[in-house]
């Protein structure tokens, strides 16, 4: 659908979707020709190759590449594998022997490095000589405007059919990199489209969070985003996929890997720019990518489970509790504070975010009464008033708190930092972590961060989920019990995606043919075609035949001007309701024939003269298109919701039912559905049904229709279906 | 107003305003009753005193009252002040004659810290003694319970009339804290209902951010979050009020103190707990205050230019923003990076925030790509590609950006530290920063943050503002940048608040005077009595009568059953529209004064003939009441507006016409006022000389209407005005 102003004024045409070349090619596709499954690849060959060749190699003090061949020498030394300098022009680097050419190495090569400028052709070579993978620096491609467009497709074009797989062009160092190895429990892997923004998550090793890939992407000639996220998802020390990403190279391939990981259920976490018009202007240029409709990918995001964050900080800390965590064992949150400020003003900020903040059981209050002052608070937030923490109750009370069968994360803010009883409380804390399942957060609120209390014992805890900011806590608790309710409740859309098109599709291409913008009665016979109700309504091209109508379809009616190209017909004076006999019908025949000529609203098909529907709730169903990620189907309430509030909820098929329900329960608008002032709820079943009907018209049509806009679709209290009032189709 | 889902919910009684006791006994009061001018406190005397009394004095080792008295002698001593110890047990504490009363001081007191545990009885000695303050530490209180709350009571009351003021009881040692003296510029001073909570705020001086003073109010038995307020505004030194608040003691004084800070330029920024009902609660019981409508208190801080923040981190970093800069120069902000990726994210950001980022002049562009690469953006955000930033050019960089006229504001985010870029880049950004008055913040994005470019060169200048997260970056800029608007916009509303009633008021408190709902009609002439349009109309107690008044009023009409208690006039039956002849009237009196007996509807006035109004756009408008701030006066859209979507702006009388518009420009639906698909607008100077109407009736009328609530009120295209279709009264 069309997320547009009024009727006629539609965002500009997108071109044809054209399908990703990343696919299995043994692989089916879908109606729309679309992939069901990633082209394979073995990463692993790649994060750990038995042999490694440099394409360039140097060790001349002060070029370029001897920083570079120094760097993978001791990576390679690393990760155990062999390397292979490449130069014609060196004889020895680095006290190795340096082949001539890839030919010249003595071993199947797993991993070239290509420092050369202009890769393309030691790209053929490698591929004639087996190399599994392939890397490379240069830049001056997509991103710098068409002629390195074209290059990067020849680059693509080298890896797309045979075995050698291309990382880049326009990429970097950044999987070579030094890794922590003393760091427990699971990781964070981390896929950035810059290197410089993914360095405050690699940096986070330094504050004891664990990160075991970096995958800088480039420009995605070959591998790209999906590939990583595929190949994480599988990895058993990875707990968290992290994701700074400018665009997407294609819909499809990401949707495929963001399901692989929700079946893996490894939590995928992501900053995508591209908000507003400006970040997407700049990320276009800065990677040569479309960026899509924000919106659109916000959807996939929300149908995949993926997180999205704003902020690299928040990226980093949203990670780190996915990654330290399991499914939770319970829902509510307990906020425990040595102050009753602190734990008031965390409480609040939680119950603000959605969280659960549930009074703790009256034996869980009991028990810290033992430890904790009569006069202070212990239902939840627990105050203990400070002392408590310095002394052998403090662990107490935090057990007793865990224990609490409704409490699943104990927070605990330490805004102010006073070692006699918070470096005892952070022990105690991490403790307490170390022997239980539950989550235990802490928000060491000093802005300074240098206390030992932080960086000795808090940070050097792989259980504890530490937080400099409260807000950043509660948000990353949000997402966390989020996602894992999503996770139970996921089931992925493409066992069920339709490979062939149904037989309501050739009669639907049929109406479509003709390219152009459908009249009303036409785009109603399309929706017919797809089993959506329409009105009882008869095409008339004369007064008599319109009160033979009439009569037939039963008063009152509604009679509107048709043709293919007329927006506002309100407006025009083209519509005239609740027309309640056969005088009212015949006047209004010519009324609106008269006020079509003064319109000047070209040849009319005819008036309809259609049954009025009066009840219901006016909703908008839509097909539109996105550039990435190819047919949407959005729906909404209708009239100020979508004019004033914009309130529209966009799914990206494939998805089932229970995805429509959840579109629903976006919109802001959703009270009307559930009976407004003591009105019947109304049939959401049947709007649901209309949703997945539209569905299979955008995956069926997708290349026949540019538009699609059912508005308004009513719909009736429970149980009484829906019907579509007018409806407006753009053949492509 | 009332908030409610329907016509009859609505929310519980209030009780009556009770008017402060913190008034300037000397100054006027407004019509309500309420203050125009706090009690003066020469709070300079608290701060800087000459003597000081500590009333409990002890040296005696392991006695809390021991480290107390030793911090105090440690704190008289860096401020200059003499101190008297006062103890009937002691002769002499560290080193020093001890006094066994106040009595026995030899000089008179400015401040005198009690540390007894029931302090009433040495208030009064202090009052008799003439000394200027108390401070009282005791907790117990309020906060406490009933008993607690009378305790306080007779200590407010001892405070009351005289010349002695008290900060407390159950208050802390944070004003008598050790401040750094090496930090130059304007400083945050700070207020705090929780001493932990203040605590960051205080430990930024470790991060080179200037605190000059700490008031830790507690109880606020008598001096309370206002005083100090004004007082900080008075202060050379002070840049920025900052304030972390759980309730406030009243409204009134609070919006006379924030009223005081707008017209001396000075920003105030608070975190206020309450955004929940469980941070309400939790809050009460800490501070045991009212907490009034969190709505309500972000009206205020609206009307005064008060800028609200959730986090104490942010609370800090939008503080150091206004502490550091002063009226900005220009509206746009460049962001600068090392890096494309960054630039395009910083950028995404801030628009997203309602920055603006506007494009570079053309001849700046061209002087940055002296130093810029040709392929790289200049245009903003300006992308450096990293080299230039780690020699000469980097700082010629800067300055060029900071000359483009359009720049007030240069924002650089350096994520990853990477020493030979980013401490150059460091060490000319706190250079250009000393150079310029334009505004200059970095965002640190490394989650270690113990780099030396960020310890050693970027913390120790105080012009940079230093961020660690985009989020509170952008955040902290469109705050700094909304309150400069607002303060060169300002004109305090109390300068023409009435005083005394207006010739409406009597007549308008006898329609009153019953003490129960008013009928549509009544409530209808209590609105003509302050010149609100309402439609032509006429109450009938006969159909003939009926028919007679509609041809008085002209076709088509509305007719209405009118007693003093009809809800849900329409569901019942008792409202019937569009009547356009003597027969449809009669029938239609007929019908309604059935379904009124039907309905039970009790005892009729009669039935209302009106005039009918079909165009323009529907508001509501009302008075409702707030436990802290009084009478209050919304305005919203109608219908959906309010059930479904709560929009509403609330309005803290007194308050101008300028700052009606600003409520207008909250409100979601404000496009259905400027005219929707072709509409024309709305008369917004008509709507607006309605609230401003209403405002006078809450003023005058405060104590005599529980509720009132205009539903419809129908504004028209402009020029045309507003009808008021319906209302609702309710006498107190």
């Amino acid at each position: 659908m069309m997320l547009h102003d009024s009727r006629g004024h539609h965002f500009p045409g997108h071109t044809r979707t054209s399908v990703t070349a990343n696919a299995d090619p043994s692989a089916e596709l879908d109606v729309t020709g679309r992939p069901l499954a990633l082209r394979p690849a073995d990463l692993d060959r790649f994060f750990r190759p038995r042999t490694v060749a440099v394409i360039g190699a140097s060790d001349t003090e002060g070029r370029p590449g001897a920083r570079i061949t120094a760097q993978l020498i001791a990576w390679a030394e690393r990760v155990g594998a062999r390397l292979f300098p490449v130069n014609p022009k060196h004889e020895r680097i680095a006290g190795r022997p340096c082949h001539a050419d890839i030919s010249a190495v003595p071993e199947p090569v797993d991993l070239a490095v290509v420092l050369v400028g202009d890769p393309a052709e030691v790209l053929e070579q490698l591929a004639g000589a087996g190399v599994g993978f392939a890397v490379v620096f240069a830049a001056g491609f997509a991103e710098a405007g068409n002629a390195g467009a074209e290059a990067q497709a020849r680059l693509a074009q080298l890896t797309s059919g045979g075995s050698l797989r291309l990382l880049g062009p326009n990429t970097n160092l950044n999987a070579f990199e030094e890794f922590r190895t003393d760091l427990d429990g699971p990781a964070i892997a981390l896929i950035t489209q810059s290197g410089h923004q993914g360095r405050p998550v690699f940096a986070a090793q330094e504050i004891g969070i664990r990160v075991s890939h970096w995958a800088p992407v480039g420009n995605e000639a070959d591998l790209e985003i999906a590939d990583f996220v595929r190949h994480f998802a599988d990895q058993e020390e990875v707990g968290v996929i992290a994701a700074y990403v400018e665009g997407f190279k294609d819909g499809r391939t990401f949707a495929l890997a963001a399901d692989h990981a929700a079946r893996q259920g490894v939590p995928v976490v992501v900053v995508k720019v591209g908000r507003t018009e400006t970040g997407a202007r700049m990320a276009q240029s800065h990677t040569g990518k479309l960026t899509g409709g924000d919106r659109t990918a916000s959807a996939v995001f929300r149908q995949y489970g993926v997180t999205r964050v704003d902020g690299l900080d928040e990226l980093i800390d949203t990670s780190q509790l996915f990654a330290r965590t399991r499914t939770p064992i319970a829902q509510g949150v307990c906020v425990y504070s040595i102050s009753g400020g602190t734990g008031a003003h965390m409480a609040d900020l939680a119950a603000a975010e959605g969280l659960a903040v549930p009074q703790l059981e009256r034996a869980t209050q009991e028990k810290l009464h033992e430890w904790i002052p009569p006069y202070l608070t212990v239902s939840n937030p627990v105050d203990n008033g400070g002392h408590p923490a310095g002394d052998e109750r403090g662990r107490k009370i935090i057990d007793t708190i865990l224990a609490d069968p409704a409490i699943g994360v104990l927070v605990c803010p330490i805004t102010g930092a006073f070692p006699p009883m918070s470096d005892r409380l952070a022990q105690d804390l991490v403790d307490a972590a170390e022997a239980t399942d539950k989550v235990v957060c802490v928000v060491w609120g000093s802005p300074v961060g240098d206390e030992d209390a932080y960086r000795e014992i808090l940070l050097k805890s792989n259980k504890v989920v530490v937080f400099r900011t409260f807000g950043n806590c509660v948000r990353a608790l949000r997402a966390y019990l989020d996602y894992h309710r999503f996770r139970t409740q996921y089931s992925s859309p493409f066992e069920d995606v339709p490979r062939t098109a149904s037989p309501a599709a050739a009669k639907a291409k049929r109406l479509l043919s003709s390219g152009k913008p459908l009249s009303e009665h036409s785009a109603k016979q399309l929706l017919r075609t797809y089993g959506i109700r329409v009105p009882r309504e008869q095409l008339v091209t004369s007064a008599a035949a319109a009160v033979r109508a009439a009569g037939l379809i039963g008063y009152p009616v509604v009679m509107k001007a048709c043709g293919p190209q007329l927006p506002h017909k309100s407006d025009l004076g083209l519509v005239k309701l609740s027309l309640r006999s056969a005088s009212q019908v015949r006047d209004a025949y010519r009324e609106i024939t008269d006020a079509a000529k003064e319109a000047g609203a070209g040849r009319l098909e005819g008036v309809l003269v259609c049954q009025q529907v009066d009840r219901g709730v006016e909703m908008v169903v839509g097909i539109s298109h996105d550039d990435l990620f190819g047919p949407t189907v959005s729906v909404g309430l209708g009239g100020i919701f979508v004019e004033v509030f914009d309130d529209i909820a966009i799914g990206v098929p494939p998805f089932g039912a229970y995805e429509v329900k959840r579109m629903l329960g976006e919109l802001r608008g959703l009270k009307c559905l559930q009976g407004l002032r003591g009105q019947p709820p109304a049939d959401l079943d049947a709007l649901v049904d209309v949703v997945m009907r539209v569905q299979r018209m955008a995956l069926e049509l997708g290349d026949e229709i540019a538009e699609l806009d059912i508005n308004p679709l009513m719909v009736m209290p429970r149980g009484g279906g829906t019907v579509a009032l007018d409806a407006l189709a753009v053949a492509r």
